[in-house]
């Protein structure tokens, strides 16, 4: 096992019902800005149970948070803030809305120019202070609300960047499964494929001798597998959108990854899928996890044999039939969940492909938990998902 | 799964070397009191790596706590505190140096009278100050590192009680698995089995369907029988000794047990054997446990049936002839270990069963899931482990 630093603070507030003790974690001194995107919270009840329990609160709203959060929207929300004169900020709704408040209550407190610097590579800048902020998730998927990382894209340049800090880690977050039933199918599913691959990229390296590690991640893929194609058939069953909510936070707190390698080349290319085309994020990573497995079959040999057996009961076989076996079963369990897995689905051709091999060989960009995935490795993990 | 609300802000520091950042964790300013036991860190090394990472610093020392620790020595622990205006503790050892901190930390705080209120059952007062403080782990075991929890016994009445509270959770602590090294056998089994049991205590209970909670607790309970028997053979291996620290750290964080029932009959009957033979900690939950699972085999049946065919793989047999298997499994582990599971062992008899049993009358004691563990049913327990 490697050595590591581990700090968690995040409170979590898990059940239903848990919205209305919101009053319970933000002072009533305090000048709230709730923070939402396209409106959903309206339609579910969320936006309601929210505004009862801040009754006597201060409280403005800015709402419109794209689904890829925006630099420029971000912005126009920091203008807010500072006319305002906030003291906390309440994001409600799915990771892109946390992922936006973070960069916003970052922005806040930033006093070196433009806060686009704070995710640009050539300038990254260390957070250490941004507005307090607290969370009331509506969407399980991207672990946001336990951590302390975002990804924000840019419009006018089609970059997607992330930054990572303990300061922008929420004081506290409410999830409520409740929030889950009103979900359209194409949601649960990017929820329940983003979560495994969360997990898949802090697992699939190479061994360290980390077995509690490796069981706590093999425990999350093994009830996203269960609870998945459940809650996508009822979306009424309140075990099994507590089962999913809960595994999706746990696969990205930070827990499963101490003291193991990591990889994070399926979200690295992923995002320039996203950034060029407009895919949601989860259904880049059921793009390029396969291509990923399969190219790098080698180095993470070890660890695939492991997730075939462990996840999938795979046992039979040379190595590499069994590698082809868990990538087939990976392939179609994301396939089951109603994601598709193929670039071709979406009209994605070669020319993309060449666009981000230029743009990786460019920035010298290198991925994958040994630094290993150059731009011709990563336009051969792209070939593989034509 | 149940509601359920977590929080738990303790860093941690993980890893060989690790002592040598205590410096980074602790203010210069502060007057820091350290504490420990019977003087085992002056033989591994571990007191000249704390002093070493602390030179420069206004350090006071206070050495004695005992393995159970007392209020009594607790007690002269907090004059020096208070004589020496002590702005931090660094609880330098085991789960009962921790313990014996915790409570020391909650005492200089406390202002209504005999701190010995914050433990008996009487007059139990909740506990929201307390002063700040650190640890440095030697010994593998309580999970009391990462938690805000502390047993404390008192020698005049012969008692064992405990409190918990989120002020007395360490700012940090540090785990290095080289301290593991000198250990002696019954330390290093005493660790794992006390570690199996917070587990168990957390696990084996009744399902809520919790599907996560249930594999995180058996991929730690997999862990200590796999690398439990290594660290007992090797003392000098470094990962078992890591993944044995880093499970006993996880079986008791408080994670395992969010949104599940918890049982700690064990603990609780255990502590009386203690309290009346000082028996160490682990070696009466070794005792108790199997009376448990044997004597609440009905209230338990899914989970042991569970347990068995996901720990030890039996499938075959009857509910109770499995249940049997299971009971046996545990026994023989605990026994590999070098752990004696039966009072006899210990010359405890009869005429003990009959005090806790009284005990337990006049108390109204109700352990379990459920709380139908009374002075009978403890009884039958206890009789079952003659």
């Amino acid at each position: 096992m490697y050595n590591f630093e581990y700090k968690n603070p995040v409170k979590i507030l898990f059940g239903k019902g848990q919205i209305s003790k919101l009053n319970n974690e933000i002072s009533p001194d305090w000048k709230i800005l709730i923070i939402y995107g396209g409106g959903s919270i309206f339609k579910n009840g969320v936006y309601a149970q929210v505004k009862k329990a801040l009754e006597g609160y201060q409280v403005t709203e800015f709402g419109g948070i794209e689904p890829n959060p925006t630099y420029e929207t971000c912005m126009k929300a920091l203008d807010v803030v500072k006319k305002e004169n906030i003291d906390f900020l309440l994001a409600v709704g799915g990771g892109s809305v946390l992922d936006g408040t973070k960069f916003i209550a970052a922005a806040a407190l930033y006093e070196n120019g433009d806060p686009w610097q704070i995710l640009s590579a050539e300038e990254e800048v260390r957070v250490t202070r941004a507005l307090p902020m607290g969370t009331v998730l509506t969407l399980p998927a991207t672990g946001s609300e336990m951590n302390g990382n975002a990804v924000i894209s840019r419009t006018s340049t089609q970059e997607k960047l992330s930054f990572g800090s303990p300061a922008v880690m929420p004081v506290f977050s409410i999830l409520d499964p409740e929030t889950v039933y009103s979900l359209p199918d194409r949601q649960v599913a990017n929820g329940v494929v983003d979560a495994f691959v969360h997990v898949m990229e802090q697992y699939l390296t190479f061994p360290v001798n980390a077995p509690l590690q490796d069981r706590m991640a093999e425990g999350i893929l093994l009830t996203l597998i269960e609870e998945g194609p459940k809650i996508l058939k009822n979306r009424k069953d309140y075990n099994a959108a507590a089962n999913f909510m809960w595994s999706a936070t746990m696969a990205l707190n930070g827990l499963i990854g101490q003291g193991v390698p990591q990889d994070w080349a399926t979200h690295g290319i992923g995002h320039e899928l996203t950034a060029f085309h407009g895919i949601d994020h989860a259904r880049t990573l059921a793009i390029v996890l396969p291509g990923v497995m399969n190219v790098r079959r080698k180095v993470k040999e070890k660890k695939i044999l492991q997730y075939g057996e462990r996840i999938w009961g795979i046992c039979e076989g040379t190595p590499d039939e069994r590698i082809d076996k868990a990538i087939a079963r990976t392939v179609e369990f994301f396939e089951t969940m109603g994601t598709p897995t193929r670039l071709s689905y979406y009209g994605v051709t070669d020319s993309t492909i060449s666009k981000i091999e230029n743009r990786f060989a460019l920035r010298n960009t290198l991925l994958g938990e040994q630094n290993e995935i150059d731009h011709r490795v990563t336009r051969a993990i792209l070939a593989d998902r034509l």
